[in-house]
């Protein structure tokens, strides 16, 4: 088959922030972008054609997960991740990485790869550059992240700096893995690997990630790991400036697993076009819900006969049919419906946040919008969940 | 406010069939038809919108969990339960009576009405004619059904007669306390209060109930209690055959509780024109889809690389776009969309074998057709779940 392009296209930008289209095998996406997080296959509690209805175009499924169950041979048999969960929608995929260091226990890393137990049914694994880029052509997404090292928020220096070096030399393997299977093993599949820049909070080691990355091979696009992991907000935004400064422009950054409204309005100010997190759904199965006024706890009392909309400004399914009441009391009963209602709602909160940043960012007037808007989201702290 | 008519027409019959429509304040009924039970005001993993998808048009809630659980006084606070639950069609509520004998523990039944504990606190509440009425009054459906005293389905004759017999007092109670309430306390709702023939398996009381009931005023349609709790099929059968034979033919029957593929296809059979039942909901959290050819146990290794929808025949929005296999994966993970999917497959199959059989009797190939469809149902028990 012919190589596909990923293109970039960058329609404007204002300062550091960036209004673009991603080209994708299985279809465009507009970029700043919120990634619904689709872990097993499924946005938990959310159909397809629900993210559909509210312009999802790019989402996001876990190898990791996947791969344990129910096994990415199984979901290669079945023709692939789209066709498995009936997303004809771009995807990417996740490594994993993330979760052998955050779910699974008794992991060992060596230079080879890591030894885990699955924490599903405590059974020995062990994934390697080359296992991991097997796993990820198998499920088909067409954008796959590289394995990385990753490791918690606040380490020191030497520890993220090991971790980093290690992810660089990682990346190197999975390029060279991916390229001997598109010859031994050819698939009728276009996918781009996605280095991920690490280096924790220290921006020596990210500057030396980036140059280590860029000077390393021609990427479609990178993915920022290692943040919203336990660090500060500003080491946050400090490090997302460094790396927003030394990558290439050209290229979409994805920054991996951020996150709530005001990170993703501060990430497209700090030049982020990608986003991902299960927030928006764990949340919202738990009962928060976002507002452009903050977030609400609709489990709270003070819902109980409250007939306004979860937030007055949304058009989504949820705020035009039902009210902050009946919600409350889909919850206080433990009713699928209500676990529905706030993912579905959460979830449109991001994409329709990320479609008006863009808007804004055409029109030039991102800087005093964003300001506006976070001024607003963060002016009512009392109601937060 | 005028009164509404609750007309009935029969616009075509077979043998004991019927096909007809309804007319509610919120809109027609064609039956033969099976309600979706929202037990809390919501169908459970249900959204309004996909039951509007598939062609459900009146629904049914249950009065002593929404007492319980938010309050009709606040649902009346609310503007009634269509606007609370964002239903615009028909909504029919049961009385509690069903509830208050399977659920609630520690009840004593006298003549004025039932002391029962609560399931959820465990608090002391009463239910008679006159509360009950006042219930379903707050909650605001097109049909209420009386307050009824319901026993098991094996009881003796004795046990049966004095059930029945304070059945029909108690109907008598609920029609004065409504005539009172739409007196004292008007609302802007046209309410149709629907008797209950009770007297269990005995042919006998089953006949003195339906006289004394069709004797003691004008109806708009009758329900048909104590069947399917737990009394052999063709008692089932016998006593429907009986009380088909001394109803009018001019208005509806519901048949309450009942249920599963086989029951609605055998209750037109015997003149039933109403359904309900929590089977298809329930089954479907359980892993179990009704299928023209028996049910499936999506969660069985059988299924795990099976690209077929659940019922090739159906066109539900879940067979449109899902496999077998993706649908087990989810049961496997426990995903909140396997719920929602064999949710969804399970009513429409209901609500779509309603739709079949009103057209076959439209036809006059109702007897013909039921015959074939119940021997294709029940010819492959080894794929029962």
């Amino acid at each position: 088959m012919t190589a596909f392009d990923f293109t970039f296209h960058i329609e404007a930008s204002e300062e550091r922030s960036r209004a673009g289209s991603f080209q994708t095998p299985h279809g465009v996406v507009e970029t700043p972008a919120f990634m619904a997080v689709g872990t097993l296959g499924t946005v938990k509690a959310l159909d397809p054609n629900e993210l559909e209805a509210m312009g999802a175009q790019m989402i996001l499924a876990n190898a990791y997960h996947l791969h344990l169950r129910p096994g990415d041979a199984l979901i290669r048999e079945l023709g692939g991740l789209h066709s498995f969960m009936g997303w004809s929608g771009p995807i990417l995929t996740d490594s994993g990485g993330f979760q052998v260091f955050s779910l699974a226990s008794l992991r060992t890393v060596d230079e080879d790869g890591v030894d885990f137990r699955s924490h599903l049914d405590g059974s020995i694994r062990r994934f390697t550059a080359e296992s991991v880029m097997q796993i990820e052509r198998n499920l088909g997404a067409d954008v796959i992240m590289q394995f990385d090292h990753v490791i918690p928020g606040q380490s020191d220096y030497d520890t993220a700096r090991d971790a980093s070096e290690r992810s660089i030399r990682w990346l190197q393997r999975c390029e060279r893995a991916l390229a001997r299977l598109a010859s031994e093993d050819p698939l009728d599949r276009n996918q781009s690997l996605f280095p991920i820049v690490q280096g924790g909070i220290h921006e020596e080691l990210r500057r030396g990630a980036v140059r280590a990355i860029v000077d390393g091979g021609e990427w479609n696009g990178f993915g920022i790991g290692g943040l919203s992991v336990g660090e500060a907000k500003p080491d946050m935004y400090r490090i997302l400036e460094v790396v927003d400064d030394m990558l290439p422009t050209t290229r979409p950054r994805y920054l991996m697993g951020v996150g709530f409204p005001e990170d993703l309005v501060e990430g497209v100010k700090r030049g982020v076009d990608l986003f991902d997190c299960v927030a928006p759904t764990r949340m919202g199965r738990n009962g928060a819900a976002f507002t452009a006024d903050g977030r609400v706890n609709i489990k709270r009392a003070e819902y109980r006969a409250d007939t306004r909309p979860l937030d007055e400004e949304c058009d989504c399914a949820a705020c035009r049919r039902f009210t902050r009441a009946y919600i409350r009391h889909l919850f206080v009963a433990d009713e699928i419906l209500g676990h529905r209602l706030l993912s579905l709602h959460n979830v449109h909160f991001l994409v329709r946040l990320m479609r008006v940043a863009r808007d804004r960012i055409r029109g030039g007037t991102f800087a005093g919008w964003s300001r506006d808007w976070l001024a607003r989201y963060h002016s009512r702290p009392t109601i937060s969940a």
